[in-house]
C-alpha cells in the first residue's frame, strides 16, 4: 500500500518536473539563440545514489529524463530506469558474476556505438560514479571516439547508510579520517590489502568485500584492531532489501554467513583516536621500500 | 542572463513539485488513517551538495520545501535558501570564522529550541552531513530533547569535483583506496596528522585544509611522495567561483598564496600503487604503541 503511494506521488512528481522543463524550455528556446539545440552523440555517467529514487540529484533526473538510450545494470533499481522516456531503449549490461554479464570493454564499446548514432546515451551507475565505478574505462572509450561526455556526482553508500543509522562519518577528536576501500580488484591483481589504513583515528568503510570478511578480520585484528570491536554491516542501503546489522570483529564471517546478506554490502569500522592499537609485529615493522623518483606520481 | 534563465526554470520545477506533492497528499488523506498528520517537532540535517541547485537531492528538496525553519550557514548558497516557502522563518547561523559566527552550541540550542515550538526544523549542511559536517553535536542535542530527527545524504565536494575533473576517485589497480582527511580539528587537539594516510594505492582528499598547505606538503614529502606529484586544487567546486588548478606538490603553497582561494577548498593528491614511497625512515620506523583492551573501538 505504502508502495503504491509512493509510486504514485515520485510518478506524479516526475511527470510534472518533465512538464514543466518542458514547458519553460518551448518558452525559451526562440528568445536564445542556440538554446535547447539537440547536442549530438553525447554521453553522461550517472550517479543514481544508492536506491531509493528521492536520492538522485535533479541533475541526474534530467539526463535520465532526456536519454535516447540507457545501459544499467543489476546495481540500479527498476524504478530508476522507470524515469526514462517511454520511447527511451533500456539496454541491460549485467555486471552481475556468471551468466549475463556484459564483460568492460563490450559496455564500453556499446555507449560508443550507440553515442555515435547521434543519441544521448545515458550510463547509470549505482552510487557516485567516482568511487567504485569503473568510470576510466568509460570516459577512455568515449573520449576516444571524440564523443562529449559528462559526469553527474551521486550520493555514495557510506554516506547513506551513514545517514540512516544516525553516525557520522568523521568526528572531531575520534576520527578525523574517512576510509573508503575495497576487498574487490582487478583480475590478475593481488588482492588488496585493505585493512591496510585502519589506525587509530579513522572510520574505514569497505566496499565490495563480503567475500573477503574474514580476510578484513584478520587483517585488521593484525593492525591491532580489538577483536571485539563493534562492526557495522549495511547491506542494499536505501533500497527495498535493506539490512543494517553489527557485530564484534571476531564475528564478521559468521554474521554475514549466517545472514542472507550477497555481495552489495558495505562493512564499517570505526577505530577511534585515543584507542591505540594492540601491540604486534606486523605494525611496529611495516616499511615502505624506496623507489626511483621517475615513477613519481603525477 | 544565463543565470536569470536558469533561475527561471529551477524555481518553475521547485513550484510544481510542490504543487504536485500537496495536490497528491490532498487526494490520499482521506484514503489512508494517519497520513499527512502533521508531524510535530520534526528536525532534518540535511545535505545540500557542494553548491549547485541541481546537485540536490530530491529528498533534500522536498525536506526544504516542507521547512517552517532553515537555519543555514555561509557554505550553502543562496539559490538552496530561496527553495524554502516564503513564510519559512530563515535563521543565518554564520559560521564563518570571526564575527556573525554562532558557535555550535548556540546553533544546537536554536534548534531544539525551534523544534520544541512543533516546528519542522531544516538544518542545511553543504556537502554530505556525515562527512566533516558536524553531524554528531546536533543529533545528540536533538535527541536529548526526544525529538524526532532525520538525516538526509549529500554529494560530498570530492565526488564534485572529480565529476567536473572527470576523474575517477578511485582505479583499478591504481588506488584502490580513497581517504578524506581534514587538516582541521577541533579547538585545542593537536593538528591531525593528515598527510599520515598516504600510501602508494591511495587517493588522499583534503578537506579544510588550505590553510595548512605547507605543513601538508612538508608530511606528504616525508611520507615519501616526490615532490614533483601532481597535486589538484578544487575550490568552491560547483559554486558560483569555482576554480580548478593543479600544480607540483613542492608548489602548493605558493599556488595557493598567488590564486584567490580560501578555505573552501579541497586538495587532491592521487598515488599509484606501483610508485613505491622514496626511502624515508619517519615511513619506515613508524610504530603504533600498545593499549589495554578496555579502550577498544566500539
Amino acid at each position: 500500500m505504502i508502495a503504491r503511494l509512493r509510486q504514485t506521488v515520485w510518478s506524479g512528481i516526475t511527470a510534472r518536473v518533465r512538464g514543466t522543463w518542458d514547458s519553460v524550455a518551448d518558452a525559451i528556446r526562440p528568445a536564445v539563440p542556440g538554446f535547447g539545440t539537440v547536442r549530438r552523440g553525447h554521453v553522461a555517467l550517472v550517479g543514481v545514489g544508492p536506491g531509493a529514487i528521492d536520492l538522485l540529484t535533479l541533475r541526474a533526473l534530467r539526463c535520465i529524463e532526456a536519454a535516447d538510450v540507457i545501459l544499467y545494470d543489476r546495481l540500479v533499481e527498476p524504478e530508476v530506469v522507470a524515469l526514462a522516456p517511454r520511447k527511451a531503449r533500456r539496454i541491460y549490461v549485467g555486471k552481475e558474476v556468471g551468466a549475463h554479464a556484459w564483460p568492460q570493454p563490450r559496455i564500453d564499446a556499446k555507449i560508443v556505438e550507440e553515442a555515435q548514432k547521434g543519441l544521448r546515451v545515458v550510463r547509470l551507475k549505482s552510487g557516485d560514479p567516482s568511487i567504485f565505478g569503473r568510470v576510466t574505462e568509460e570516459l577512455t572509450a568515449v573520449r576516444a571516439a571524440g564523443l562529449a561526455v559528462e559526469v553527474v556526482p551521486g550520493v555514495t553508500a557510506a554516506c547513506a547508510a551513514a545517514a540512516h543509522m544516525q553516525l557520522s562519518l568523521t568526528e572531531r577528536g575520534v576520527s578525523d579520517t574517512l576510509i573508503l576501500t575495497t576487498g574487490t580488484c582487478r583480475e590478475g591483481d593481488p588482492l588488496p590489502e585493505s585493512a591496510l589504513h585502519a589506525r587509530p583515528g579513522t572510520n574505514t568503510v569497505f566496499y565490495m568485500s563480503v567475500r573477503q570478511a574474514a580476510r578484513i578480520r584478520d587483517g585488521l585484528i593484525a593492525r591491532g584492531v580489538p577483536d571485539g570491536a563493534r562492526l557495522r554491516i549495511a547491506a542494499d542501503v536505501a533500497k527495498p532489501g535493506e539490512q543494517l546489522l553489527h557485530c564484534a570483529l571476531r564475528d564478521l564471517p559468521d554474521t554475514l554467513a549466517s545472514s542472507s546478506i550477497s555481495g552489495c554490502a558495505i562493512l564499517m569500522l570505526t577505530w577511534p583516536k585515543e584507542v591505540e592499537a594492540l601491540s604486534d609485529p606486523t605494525v611496529a615493522t611495516e616499511t615502505v621500500a624506496p623507489v626511483s623518483a621517475a615513477n613519481a606520481p603525477s
